[in-house]
């Protein structure tokens, strides 16, 4: 299982950090994560463009994900070129250099219960 | 990142709107959206229709998602011609002149606790 | 919007109908549905079939979705040829004699505070 | 309906085993499952990897899906060559030398209320 799968480029239309929650941290802190799989025998250099409402895209984040590894990316760590808003709607792209597999997770924990979302990213076809 | 990536048209079977909810508005609201991303140079001009079990579709709703931006588009807030009605089974199908991506989320504000839902919506080959 | 979209085949692996739930019903019965979009101008002729960890499948349920018609299809609502069993992990398969786009959802309400998952169905190449 | 469908190969870039929860087992014990429907009338033999942030993958984890039988495989229960690790990040690619389909679930019940999410994994074309 050395080959790369997946796709060089994904694109989660989703996007929200709260800027708040509840629980023990950082197991239960409000966050939003691209769960990025590399099964190829490269490093994979990854590139994240984020999306807005109401002003230009800012990016690229830049990120590595090691040959025959998993990252489970929260964009609430990004932090170059900056911050992530939190409470504000957004979207991202994410592209690699290798083929890649991408899944989008929530944890919302703003009320007492935390709520989880995913699904599958959207893999572009190039 | 320039390139339109995505398809013209998307497809959620599934649809609902609670007509209540708990938490403070309009953050926790009984939501349901489509998070719409539009990579491309060029506006995106959306016509939304909305099929239901018992009577004949509704739409075409329009809304433009400006060129490099995403929009969350709440179905709560679709007003012409006519509101979406709550506590309803509905789809959707959604048309763009240039290539989008769509993802479905929803807020079920109901109980104490909210729950969410998100999915990648169907791409329709054209 | 007359277009026939989708898929005559799809299958969702997931399937479990939780014995009991909290919450009026039947809203907030625990219930899995499959949520079916029909863009054609044709009344879609359904064909379930329901596969099981330890038996034959059981099918197949015969359902119409009328032209230009949704209809959310919660599995506990089958009968013929029998009920779907509770608190019993199953799957199933859905075709169709025209396109139609298959979204799967489930409402566990066991606990005080319901839980919903959603994901679009498998749609399979035929 | 005795046709194989689905693919061959599949990957799940999301994967966390929460390592406690609330609610009687096994029902609601925090788990992770891969749901697997095999359609055809060839049994499935099944290879897993696990692939993490920081050592090299393991596998392959062996199952068989009978012909004509879905499996709700939780990976809590994977054994053999080692037991998943709890509270870490884990993605995974399911190979089969026949056609399934493969969709993912997690129950997480760490709080009072618990969470599910599901979302159909990732087909890799080969």
């Amino acid at each position: 299982m050395n080959q790369a799968i997946g796709h060089k480029r994904w694109a989660i239309a989703e996007g929200y950090i709260p800027s708040y929650g509840n629980g023990p941290e950082p197991a239960f802190t409000s966050h939003e994560t691209a769960c990025i799989l590399n099964t190829s025998d490269l490093d994979a250099h990854i590139k994240i463009w984020i999306y807005f409402e109401d002003r230009d895209p800012i990016g690229p984040y830049q990120e590595t994900v090691q040959a025959k590894r998993t990252k489970h990316l929260r964009f609430n760590n990004l932090k170059e070129p900056e911050p992530v808003p939190l409470d504000t709607d957004y979207a991202s792209v994410i592209e690699s250099d290798v083929p890649i597999v991408v899944q989008h997770t929530r944890l919302d924990s703003r009320q007492a219960e935390n709520a989880l979302i995913s699904t599958i990213a959207y893999p572009v076809a190039i």
